[in-house]
């Protein structure tokens, strides 16, 4: 039996949880971060590849992986971690491919779509607008809430969009950044989400936007750099299955392990939270708000090749589409291009539809998209990566949790309200940049700062 | 460490584990319950009246509590079992409170909303018949399945009623069956669950209804009367934590326990079955379907006084209102009314606004209801008992799992379907009479049926 005492117990050493431990440890607080896998950076995870071409330690990333503009305290971090970023390759034309024609194009617009195109952008104006309506720190507190709340997002596409252009646009950008359909979705947590990152443009786009730059090294990094400063003070291999508070402190434990704290900052998805013991046990309100946070469904996929060919095409790798499952595809190769990544995902139904495939099958119908975007060239792999995050069991699912219709009104009070000793952190918690590298950080930070104020 | 070797193992001793064990038993198989409570039942509880002036043995439940015509499965058992049922008590005149004003009225039809009542009359006649094409076992392939699937029955309402009145009786209702708010709920699940049950008539009405008659001694008495027929073979206070599979059966545990068996019907409600560690790891489809299932949010009172003195001003005890907490009232006397009890509940967002009050604060705002609605006799309570589902660790909310939209589309197929040595029970898997009682026996016997099938 490992054990050991603290002063806070973190459980789950994602950004969250290790922003949160760093912070502590900065401010001179004893902590612990428990953590289930036998690695750190939860939902980020790098690969190395194994390509024959590619250079010896050359990692490509199979989970979260981008920053963007606005993100300040992630860009902030990968400054002070002594970590730098690189911009996702962006040269060369678009592809869009729709009913069954494949079409190359540059500047915004995506040609033969012009009337959908203008819809789809006067749409983004609109949600724009309305997302700055929803207050960050209560989205049930919009004017407009019971309305926004009571709907999916799918019934408010059907009311205002009349082009079934725009309808696909609109569609494969919320596919795109929740993992999930339209109608899974309230309206309301759209607008939140909207407004959390800033705008729609912000969360959609490559160049100015969410998916703009790279971390040198792998996006991991951060995770593993924070890690290495904390040292001794993260246990892997340590799944916690209770969490009991007492008079006088909190004791967390699992298979083999039990640590003794003051305070406990959860920093895992909603619905793994779940599957923790909580003694005494948790009101009936914050239990049932993480039976409604679902996570999404991704599978990312990474084709190693030995050149980035499709550059050579006058190509940027970047693909939107109709026909899954890949309908989104980014060139992802190193920095240096010394071999040639497309990377593809396979998002929400169509994830959810391939999860019981066989792996052939989801290889073959994978490298098929790759082929009808790029060519037959795309089939001569040197190495196939695909991560499903739902199979993953200590993130069930990617990229973060959602909030289906009425969720944020009847329990979005739950969500960040500290109970006794826990703490409650993880980007599902975040006000800015929710469901992101940075709402993850923010969220640790806020957590910290919570604790040091009860701390005597 | 308990330890013990059968053929079948069965997760949860409510009414449909019970129910499978009880079939495979009869059957010749060897089963044994794992139970985590300390007593059978689920969703279905006894309590002993404390009231000065209760016989001695009196009972009242604070779980489910009423079974109806259709309900075949649960009407045999209950035979069988050598129970007996008698009608809940309808004698008098019903009262609606609206707006502020009491009424009391005879027949079907509120005073002072006709133009209402009849508007909803028209609805669920229209959803009755909509609910027609909905496949029991197979929901998502109804012909509009994609378009029932991607709103919540908030949209539909909003869009197809007129008048005030017939929303509010529309949403009650609502709220009557699923402990959930229409905007929880995806419209296509409604009309399932109204296609399982027969009709919304069927599910709403007491007499000729799912609320038409109670069983002698309490409902709980049908699970501890299989439970007594089982026997040894119901383990209590042995909440299962893991379940293994391997080449040659399956190993399930949890503290101070371990069974090995050939099969394991796991027959708990979605969201606690997803609490469960499975080794090997469950697919992502399946997990993820446990992640979207959350459970309804209801708290039962049940005010006792010395006598059921409402029958005296010609009430049944019977109300509807639109003023909460307490929206729906029923006289839960005992049989003989030799004392006098009034149920209410408080049901979707107003039982989870109160999931947070203190108890005095619950109590205080339970009884002005009932106040409200029969003077200030009601405040003059021999005996209070509230329940509260939400809070119990091993049901986490009541009456059942809902689906908010997309969840049929995306996940049905992995509802029933078995996992290995894995079968899965539980009143949510059931295609008729789904989240009654009759579907978890019916899910029960299903699910007994699959086992046998494959043992030897």
């Amino acid at each position: 039996m490992r054990s050991a005492s603290t002063e806070v117990i973190v459980v789950g050493a994602g950004l969250a949880g290790l922003s949160a431990a760093r912070q502590l440890q900065a401010a001179g607080r004893q902590v612990l971060v428990l953590e289930a896998r036998d690695r750190v950076g939860g939902r980020t995870l790098n690969h190395a590849l194994t390509a024959p071409g590619a250079k010896p330690g050359t990692v490509v990333e199979i989970g979260g992986q981008w920053v963007g503009p606005t993100q300040d305290r992630v860009l902030a971090l990968i400054e002070e971690l002594g970590l730098s970023t690189f911009k996702t390759w962006g040269e060369g034309r678009f592809t869009d491919y729709r009913r069954g024609r494949l079409r190359q194009y540059s500047g915004r617009i995506p040609p033969g779509n012009l009337l959908g195109s203008v819809e789809a952008q006067l749409a983004i104006n609109r949600l724009n607008r309305m997302a700055r309506e929803v207050p960050l720190a209560a989205p049930w507190t919009a004017p407009r809430a019971a309305e926004w709340d009571g709907q999916t997002f799918q019934s408010w596409m059907d009311r205002r969009l009349w082009t079934g252009g725009a309808k696909e646009l609109i569609e494969l950008a919320i596919e795109a950044v929740f993992s999930a359909q339209p109608r899974d979705l309230s309206l309301l947590h759209v607008l939140f989400y909207i407004h959390s990152a800033g705008s729609l443009d912000l969360l959609i786009n490559t160049e100015g936007g969410a998916q703009e730059a790279r971390i040198v090294g792998g996006s991991q990094r951060i995770a593993l750099a924070m890690a290495e400063q904390l040292g001794e003070a993260v246990w892997l291999n340590a799944a916690v299955e209770r969490i009991e508070q007492d008079g006088q402190g909190v004791t967390v434990s699992g298979a083999g392990f039990e640590v003794r704290g003051q305070r406990v900052i959860v920093a895992v998805p909603p619905p793994l939270a779940a599957r923790i013991r909580y003694f005494p046990l948790l009101d009936g309100l914050r239990d049932q708000l993480t039976q409604r946070l679902p996570m999404g469904t991704v599978t990312k996929v990474n084709a190693v090749y030995a050149t980035p060919f499709w550059r050579r095409a006058g190509s940027n790798g970047q693909v939107t589409s109709d026909t899954g499952p890949i309908k989104l595809v980014y060139d992802n190769s190193p920095q240096d291009g010394h071999v040639g990544i497309l990377m593809g995902f396979i998002e929400g139904s169509e994830g959810r539809r391939l999860l019981r495939e066989t792996p052939e099958r989801r290889r073959a119908l994978a490298l098929e998209c790759f082929a009808r975007y790029f060519g037959p060239e795309a089939l001569q792999v040197r190495e196939y990566i695909e991560q499903s995050w739902a199979d993953e069991e200590w993130s069930r699912g990617c990229y973060a949790s959602y909030f289906p219709p009425g969720v944020w009104s009847d329990y979005g009070s739950a969500l960040r309200e500290p109970i006794g000793r826990l703490h409650w952190a993880g980007t599902e918690t975040a006000e800015v940049w929710n469901g992101y590298f940075d709402g993850a950080i923010r969220s640790g930070e806020r957590a910290a700062a919570e604790v040091r104020a009860q701390l005597r």
